[in-house]
Protein backbone atom coordinates (compact mmCIF):
# COMPACT_ATOMS: atom_id res chain seq x y z
CA UNK A 1 0.00 0.00 0.00
CA UNK A 2 1.66 3.43 -1.24
CA UNK A 3 2.24 5.61 2.40
CA UNK A 4 0.09 8.31 1.62
CA UNK A 5 -3.34 5.44 1.26
CA UNK A 6 -1.71 3.78 4.47
CA UNK A 7 -2.39 7.11 6.20
CA UNK A 8 -5.65 7.54 4.81
CA UNK A 9 -6.91 4.26 6.11
CA UNK A 10 -4.95 4.63 9.89
CA UNK A 11 -6.89 8.50 9.60
CA UNK A 12 -10.35 6.55 8.96
CA UNK A 13 -9.53 4.05 11.15
CA UNK A 14 -8.95 6.31 14.55
CA UNK A 15 -12.21 8.48 13.32
CA UNK A 16 -14.46 5.40 13.20
CA UNK A 17 -13.08 4.33 16.40
CA UNK A 18 -13.26 7.33 18.17
CA UNK A 19 -16.88 7.49 16.73
CA UNK A 20 -18.33 4.63 18.03
CA UNK A 21 -16.97 5.13 21.16
CA UNK A 22 -18.57 8.23 21.92
CA UNK A 23 -21.47 6.94 20.37
CA UNK A 24 -21.41 3.80 22.79
CA UNK A 25 -20.12 5.91 25.98
CA UNK A 26 -20.22 9.55 25.19
CA UNK A 27 -16.87 11.77 24.71
CA UNK A 28 -16.22 12.52 28.30
CA UNK A 29 -16.09 8.92 29.20
CA UNK A 30 -13.63 8.00 26.68
CA UNK A 31 -10.09 7.51 27.18
CA UNK A 32 -7.87 7.61 24.15
CA UNK A 33 -6.65 4.15 25.23
CA UNK A 34 -10.06 3.09 23.80
CA UNK A 35 -9.95 4.90 20.65
CA UNK A 36 -6.66 3.28 20.26
CA UNK A 37 -7.89 -0.08 21.05
CA UNK A 38 -10.89 0.02 18.85
CA UNK A 39 -8.74 1.55 16.12
CA UNK A 40 -5.86 -1.19 16.60
CA UNK A 41 -3.92 2.13 16.12
CA UNK A 42 -0.76 2.59 18.45
CA UNK A 43 0.08 6.08 20.06
CA UNK A 44 2.35 7.00 17.81
CA UNK A 45 0.14 6.70 14.63
CA UNK A 46 -2.72 8.52 16.71
CA UNK A 47 -0.45 11.29 17.30
CA UNK A 48 0.95 11.45 13.79
CA UNK A 49 -3.02 12.06 12.89
CA UNK A 50 -4.04 13.93 15.46
CA UNK A 51 -2.87 16.21 18.46
CA UNK A 52 -5.81 14.96 20.97
CA UNK A 53 -9.17 13.27 21.67
CA UNK A 54 -10.46 17.04 21.22
CA UNK A 55 -9.05 17.03 17.94
CA UNK A 56 -10.95 13.37 16.86
CA UNK A 57 -13.95 15.06 18.19
CA UNK A 58 -13.57 18.74 15.99
CA UNK A 59 -13.01 16.40 12.95
CA UNK A 60 -16.21 14.31 13.27
CA UNK A 61 -17.69 17.44 14.11
CA UNK A 62 -16.84 19.71 10.73
CA UNK A 63 -17.38 16.07 8.70
CA UNK A 64 -20.97 16.07 10.21
CA UNK A 65 -21.48 19.73 9.04
CA UNK A 66 -20.55 19.06 5.39
CA UNK A 67 -22.70 15.91 5.19
CA UNK A 68 -25.60 18.67 6.89
CA UNK A 69 -24.84 21.28 4.31
CA UNK A 70 -24.74 18.99 1.48
CA UNK A 71 -28.02 17.37 2.09
CA UNK A 72 -29.63 21.07 2.64
CA UNK A 73 -28.36 22.36 -0.58
CA UNK A 74 -29.83 18.90 -2.72
CA UNK A 75 -33.04 19.37 -0.67
CA UNK A 76 -33.64 23.23 -1.38
CA UNK A 77 -32.47 23.18 -4.59
CA UNK A 78 -34.89 20.82 -5.79
CA UNK A 79 -37.86 22.92 -6.36
CA UNK A 80 -39.83 21.21 -4.32
CA UNK A 81 -42.78 23.39 -1.96
CA UNK A 82 -40.98 24.53 1.44
CA UNK A 83 -43.39 22.17 3.28
CA UNK A 84 -42.42 18.73 1.39
CA UNK A 85 -39.00 20.36 1.72
CA UNK A 86 -39.12 20.37 5.16
CA UNK A 87 -40.73 17.11 5.32
CA UNK A 88 -37.96 15.19 3.16
CA UNK A 89 -35.06 16.67 4.84
CA UNK A 90 -36.07 15.70 8.39
CA UNK A 91 -36.30 12.38 6.99
CA UNK A 92 -32.57 11.86 5.20
CA UNK A 93 -31.33 13.71 8.52
CA UNK A 94 -33.23 10.91 10.52
CA UNK A 95 -31.82 8.01 8.89
CA UNK A 96 -28.22 8.79 8.64
CA UNK A 97 -28.68 9.84 12.46
CA UNK A 98 -29.93 6.54 13.04
CA UNK A 99 -27.32 4.24 10.27
CA UNK A 100 -24.51 6.46 10.55
CA UNK A 101 -21.87 6.41 13.51
CA UNK A 102 -19.88 8.76 12.81
CA UNK A 103 -22.30 11.16 11.52
CA UNK A 104 -24.03 10.30 14.49
CA UNK A 105 -21.20 11.02 16.67
CA UNK A 106 -20.47 14.24 14.74
CA UNK A 107 -23.81 15.33 15.56
CA UNK A 108 -24.46 14.77 19.22
CA UNK A 109 -20.75 16.71 19.99
CA UNK A 110 -22.06 19.62 17.69
CA UNK A 111 -25.14 19.96 19.49
CA UNK A 112 -23.36 20.42 23.19
CA UNK A 113 -23.12 23.96 21.27
CA UNK A 114 -26.12 25.72 21.49
CA UNK A 115 -25.81 27.60 18.36
CA UNK A 116 -25.83 24.58 16.62
CA UNK A 117 -29.24 23.68 18.59
CA UNK A 118 -30.61 27.10 17.36
CA UNK A 119 -29.36 27.03 14.13
CA UNK A 120 -31.21 23.86 13.29
CA UNK A 121 -34.14 25.44 14.88
CA UNK A 122 -34.05 28.28 12.39
CA UNK A 123 -33.42 26.52 9.19
CA UNK A 124 -36.75 24.17 9.96
CA UNK A 125 -38.47 28.11 10.96
CA UNK A 126 -37.57 29.36 7.62
CA UNK A 127 -39.01 26.48 5.87
CA UNK A 128 -42.18 26.58 7.86
CA UNK A 129 -42.13 30.78 7.44
CA UNK A 130 -42.53 30.11 3.83
CA UNK A 131 -44.99 27.58 4.10
CA UNK A 132 -47.16 29.46 5.91
CA UNK A 133 -46.42 32.64 3.62
CA UNK A 134 -47.30 29.91 0.30
CA UNK A 135 -50.50 28.92 1.78
CA UNK A 136 -49.71 25.50 2.68
CA UNK A 137 -50.04 26.13 6.33
CA UNK A 138 -53.39 26.29 7.58
CA UNK A 139 -54.36 30.16 8.37
CA UNK A 140 -54.32 29.62 12.40
CA UNK A 141 -51.34 27.75 12.46
CA UNK A 142 -47.70 30.06 13.91
CA UNK A 143 -45.25 28.59 11.84
CA UNK A 144 -42.43 29.14 15.04
CA UNK A 145 -44.46 27.80 17.67
CA UNK A 146 -45.50 24.86 15.30
CA UNK A 147 -41.73 24.56 14.61
CA UNK A 148 -40.49 24.93 18.13
CA UNK A 149 -43.15 21.62 18.47
CA UNK A 150 -41.73 19.88 15.67
CA UNK A 151 -38.30 20.19 17.11
CA UNK A 152 -38.40 19.76 20.40
CA UNK A 153 -40.26 16.31 19.42
CA UNK A 154 -37.29 15.26 16.74
CA UNK A 155 -35.14 15.91 20.03
CA UNK A 156 -36.85 14.09 22.15
CA UNK A 157 -36.85 11.04 19.94
CA UNK A 158 -32.83 10.98 19.43
CA UNK A 159 -32.74 11.20 23.22
CA UNK A 160 -35.73 8.44 24.05
CA UNK A 161 -34.14 6.46 20.68
CA UNK A 162 -31.95 4.16 23.41
CA UNK A 163 -34.94 3.13 24.97
CA UNK A 164 -37.60 2.55 22.68
CA UNK A 165 -38.34 -0.85 20.49
CA UNK A 166 -39.05 1.12 17.34
CA UNK A 167 -36.84 3.21 14.84
CA UNK A 168 -36.50 6.50 14.62
CA UNK A 169 -37.48 6.33 11.21
CA UNK A 170 -40.56 4.81 12.20
CA UNK A 171 -41.13 7.26 15.05
CA UNK A 172 -40.38 10.14 12.30
CA UNK A 173 -43.52 9.00 10.19
CA UNK A 174 -45.49 9.24 12.93
CA UNK A 175 -44.92 12.19 14.21
CA UNK A 176 -45.30 13.52 10.45
CA UNK A 177 -48.52 12.26 10.25
CA UNK A 178 -49.33 13.81 13.58
CA UNK A 179 -47.82 17.26 12.89
CA UNK A 180 -48.67 17.45 9.80
CA UNK A 181 -51.75 16.69 10.13
CA UNK A 182 -52.51 19.81 12.45
CA UNK A 183 -51.21 22.05 10.35
CA UNK A 184 -50.84 21.58 6.48
CA UNK A 185 -53.99 22.63 4.78
CA UNK A 186 -56.22 20.20 3.50
CA UNK A 187 -54.97 20.76 -0.14
CA UNK A 188 -51.33 20.25 0.60
CA UNK A 189 -51.91 16.69 2.37
CA UNK A 190 -54.40 15.36 -0.60
CA UNK A 191 -51.72 16.86 -3.25
CA UNK A 192 -48.77 14.81 -0.97
CA UNK A 193 -50.13 11.17 -1.02
CA UNK A 194 -46.68 9.86 -0.54
CA UNK A 195 -46.30 11.52 2.95
CA UNK A 196 -47.55 9.42 5.96
CA UNK A 197 -49.70 12.26 7.03
CA UNK A 198 -51.76 12.33 3.63
CA UNK A 199 -53.99 9.35 5.39
CA UNK A 200 -57.72 10.46 4.79
CA UNK A 201 -59.04 12.13 7.88
CA UNK A 202 -62.72 12.21 8.52
CA UNK A 203 -63.62 15.95 9.50
CA UNK B 1 -34.20 25.60 68.18
CA UNK B 2 -34.43 21.99 69.82
CA UNK B 3 -32.19 19.40 68.62
CA UNK B 4 -34.85 17.50 66.35
CA UNK B 5 -36.07 20.72 64.56
CA UNK B 6 -32.15 21.66 64.03
CA UNK B 7 -31.07 18.50 62.14
CA UNK B 8 -34.17 18.66 60.42
CA UNK B 9 -33.36 22.04 59.27
CA UNK B 10 -29.82 20.68 58.45
CA UNK B 11 -31.08 17.80 56.44
CA UNK B 12 -33.09 19.94 54.32
CA UNK B 13 -30.25 22.78 53.34
CA UNK B 14 -28.20 19.63 52.14
CA UNK B 15 -30.99 18.37 49.82
CA UNK B 16 -31.78 21.53 48.93
CA UNK B 17 -27.99 22.51 47.78
CA UNK B 18 -27.43 19.25 46.47
CA UNK B 19 -30.65 19.71 44.14
CA UNK B 20 -29.63 23.14 43.61
CA UNK B 21 -25.87 21.88 42.53
CA UNK B 22 -27.02 18.77 40.59
CA UNK B 23 -29.54 21.00 38.77
CA UNK B 24 -26.58 23.22 37.66
CA UNK B 25 -24.15 21.42 36.49
CA UNK B 26 -24.98 17.55 37.06
CA UNK B 27 -24.94 15.05 39.41
CA UNK B 28 -21.02 13.62 38.51
CA UNK B 29 -19.75 17.07 37.42
CA UNK B 30 -20.93 18.08 41.29
CA UNK B 31 -18.40 17.41 44.02
CA UNK B 32 -19.50 16.86 47.69
CA UNK B 33 -17.16 19.71 48.50
CA UNK B 34 -19.95 22.40 46.25
CA UNK B 35 -22.93 20.66 48.18
CA UNK B 36 -21.10 21.97 52.26
CA UNK B 37 -20.63 24.80 50.41
CA UNK B 38 -23.30 25.71 48.96
CA UNK B 39 -25.43 23.96 52.22
CA UNK B 40 -23.23 26.12 54.49
CA UNK B 41 -23.12 22.46 56.61
CA UNK B 42 -19.90 20.83 58.03
CA UNK B 43 -18.39 17.69 56.37
CA UNK B 44 -19.64 16.13 59.79
CA UNK B 45 -22.89 17.27 59.87
CA UNK B 46 -23.47 15.63 56.41
CA UNK B 47 -22.14 12.42 57.16
CA UNK B 48 -24.98 12.77 59.90
CA UNK B 49 -27.64 12.72 57.94
CA UNK B 50 -26.21 11.17 54.87
CA UNK B 51 -23.61 8.02 54.03
CA UNK B 52 -22.85 10.27 50.97
CA UNK B 53 -23.73 11.99 47.86
CA UNK B 54 -25.57 9.06 45.69
CA UNK B 55 -27.76 8.82 49.20
CA UNK B 56 -28.74 12.61 48.77
CA UNK B 57 -29.46 11.78 45.13
CA UNK B 58 -31.56 8.66 46.46
CA UNK B 59 -33.58 10.84 48.45
CA UNK B 60 -34.23 13.43 45.54
CA UNK B 61 -35.66 10.49 43.53
CA UNK B 62 -37.70 9.09 46.74
CA UNK B 63 -39.34 12.97 47.01
CA UNK B 64 -40.11 12.91 43.24
CA UNK B 65 -41.80 9.79 43.11
CA UNK B 66 -43.94 11.05 46.11
CA UNK B 67 -44.59 13.90 44.17
CA UNK B 68 -45.82 12.46 41.06
CA UNK B 69 -47.43 9.76 43.40
CA UNK B 70 -49.48 12.65 44.98
CA UNK B 71 -50.48 14.95 41.57
CA UNK B 72 -51.45 11.40 39.27
CA UNK B 73 -53.77 10.14 42.72
CA UNK B 74 -55.39 13.69 42.81
CA UNK B 75 -55.84 13.79 38.69
CA UNK B 76 -57.09 10.67 38.60
CA UNK B 77 -59.58 10.63 41.16
CA UNK B 78 -61.69 14.12 39.88
CA UNK B 79 -63.76 12.60 37.62
CA UNK B 80 -62.53 14.23 34.40
CA UNK B 81 -62.50 12.10 31.09
CA UNK B 82 -59.24 10.51 30.47
CA UNK B 83 -58.58 13.29 27.80
CA UNK B 84 -58.26 16.25 30.35
CA UNK B 85 -56.73 14.40 33.32
CA UNK B 86 -53.88 13.42 30.45
CA UNK B 87 -54.01 17.56 29.55
CA UNK B 88 -53.73 18.53 32.98
CA UNK B 89 -51.62 16.03 34.88
CA UNK B 90 -49.18 17.18 32.07
CA UNK B 91 -49.35 20.78 32.45
CA UNK B 92 -49.02 19.72 36.67
CA UNK B 93 -46.04 18.12 36.06
CA UNK B 94 -44.20 20.56 33.29
CA UNK B 95 -45.09 23.68 35.93
CA UNK B 96 -43.55 21.67 38.21
CA UNK B 97 -40.03 20.83 37.13
CA UNK B 98 -40.03 24.74 35.88
CA UNK B 99 -40.63 25.83 39.39
CA UNK B 100 -39.05 23.72 41.99
CA UNK B 101 -35.71 22.90 41.81
CA UNK B 102 -35.77 20.36 44.37
CA UNK B 103 -38.33 18.07 42.16
CA UNK B 104 -36.57 18.46 38.78
CA UNK B 105 -33.41 17.22 39.74
CA UNK B 106 -34.72 14.31 41.37
CA UNK B 107 -36.98 13.68 38.13
CA UNK B 108 -33.63 14.15 36.52
CA UNK B 109 -31.93 11.54 38.78
CA UNK B 110 -34.67 9.40 38.11
CA UNK B 111 -35.14 9.45 34.60
CA UNK B 112 -31.26 8.09 34.17
CA UNK B 113 -33.15 4.71 35.09
CA UNK B 114 -35.23 3.65 31.23
CA UNK B 115 -37.39 2.37 33.21
CA UNK B 116 -38.48 5.30 34.84
CA UNK B 117 -39.10 6.85 31.47
CA UNK B 118 -40.89 3.63 29.95
CA UNK B 119 -43.30 4.10 32.86
CA UNK B 120 -44.61 7.60 32.58
CA UNK B 121 -44.88 6.94 28.97
CA UNK B 122 -46.88 3.85 29.91
CA UNK B 123 -48.76 6.05 32.42
CA UNK B 124 -49.92 8.47 29.41
CA UNK B 125 -50.04 5.49 27.23
CA UNK B 126 -53.13 4.19 29.10
CA UNK B 127 -54.68 7.47 29.18
CA UNK B 128 -54.91 8.26 25.76
CA UNK B 129 -55.87 4.38 25.24
CA UNK B 130 -59.11 5.36 27.09
CA UNK B 131 -59.59 8.46 25.46
CA UNK B 132 -60.00 6.87 22.14
CA UNK B 133 -62.04 3.74 23.83
CA UNK B 134 -64.44 6.40 24.90
CA UNK B 135 -64.56 7.97 21.66
CA UNK B 136 -62.69 10.99 22.54
CA UNK B 137 -59.89 11.00 20.12
CA UNK B 138 -60.94 10.74 15.68
CA UNK B 139 -60.99 7.57 15.21
CA UNK B 140 -57.98 7.13 12.25
CA UNK B 141 -55.70 8.29 15.63
CA UNK B 142 -53.52 5.52 16.73
CA UNK B 143 -53.03 6.45 20.82
CA UNK B 144 -50.03 4.45 21.67
CA UNK B 145 -48.43 6.28 18.02
CA UNK B 146 -49.81 9.85 19.43
CA UNK B 147 -48.17 9.27 23.23
CA UNK B 148 -45.03 8.09 21.21
CA UNK B 149 -45.19 11.64 19.81
CA UNK B 150 -46.38 13.14 23.11
CA UNK B 151 -43.65 12.21 25.18
CA UNK B 152 -40.86 13.03 22.77
CA UNK B 153 -41.75 16.24 22.57
CA UNK B 154 -42.60 16.90 26.57
CA UNK B 155 -38.68 15.12 26.55
CA UNK B 156 -37.16 17.70 23.81
CA UNK B 157 -38.83 20.47 25.30
CA UNK B 158 -37.31 20.15 28.38
CA UNK B 159 -33.52 18.96 26.72
CA UNK B 160 -33.98 22.26 24.73
CA UNK B 161 -35.41 24.29 27.93
CA UNK B 162 -31.88 25.98 28.57
CA UNK B 163 -31.29 27.00 25.10
CA UNK B 164 -34.92 28.63 24.67
CA UNK B 165 -36.06 32.36 25.62
CA UNK B 166 -39.32 30.84 26.29
CA UNK B 167 -40.89 28.94 29.25
CA UNK B 168 -41.88 24.94 29.33
CA UNK B 169 -45.53 26.17 30.65
CA UNK B 170 -46.08 28.37 27.45
CA UNK B 171 -44.52 25.58 24.92
CA UNK B 172 -46.93 22.86 26.62
CA UNK B 173 -49.70 25.51 25.48
CA UNK B 174 -48.24 25.05 21.84
CA UNK B 175 -48.17 20.82 22.45
CA UNK B 176 -51.50 20.69 23.48
CA UNK B 177 -52.46 23.79 20.61
CA UNK B 178 -50.72 20.96 18.15
CA UNK B 179 -51.38 18.04 19.12
CA UNK B 180 -54.85 17.56 20.64
CA UNK B 181 -55.86 19.91 17.18
CA UNK B 182 -54.75 16.45 15.17
CA UNK B 183 -55.93 13.85 17.99
CA UNK B 184 -58.93 14.91 19.64
CA UNK B 185 -62.47 14.88 18.13
CA UNK B 186 -64.24 18.48 17.35
CA UNK B 187 -66.79 17.39 19.86
CA UNK B 188 -64.21 17.27 22.37
CA UNK B 189 -62.31 20.50 21.03
CA UNK B 190 -65.43 22.32 21.62
CA UNK B 191 -66.55 21.26 24.89
CA UNK B 192 -62.90 22.08 26.51
CA UNK B 193 -62.62 25.55 25.83
CA UNK B 194 -60.03 26.31 28.42
CA UNK B 195 -57.84 23.93 26.85
CA UNK B 196 -55.18 25.79 24.68
CA UNK B 197 -56.17 23.75 21.75
CA UNK B 198 -59.79 24.84 21.62
CA UNK B 199 -59.08 27.60 19.11
CA UNK B 200 -61.53 27.53 16.55
CA UNK B 201 -59.99 25.66 13.53
CA UNK B 202 -61.35 26.06 9.97
CA UNK B 203 -62.26 22.93 8.53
Amino acid sequence: MPQQRRAQVTRRAIVIAAAEEFDRVGFDATPLSAILRRSGVTKGAFYFHFPSKDAVAAALVRFQAQVWAKIWQRWTSRGLDPLSTAVELVDEVVRILEHDVVVRAGARLAMRDQDTVARWEQLLTGLLRSSAENGLLRPEVDPVAATRVLYATLVGVRVLSASRAIGAAQQTGEIWRLILGGIATADWLRNNPSVPAAAPRPS
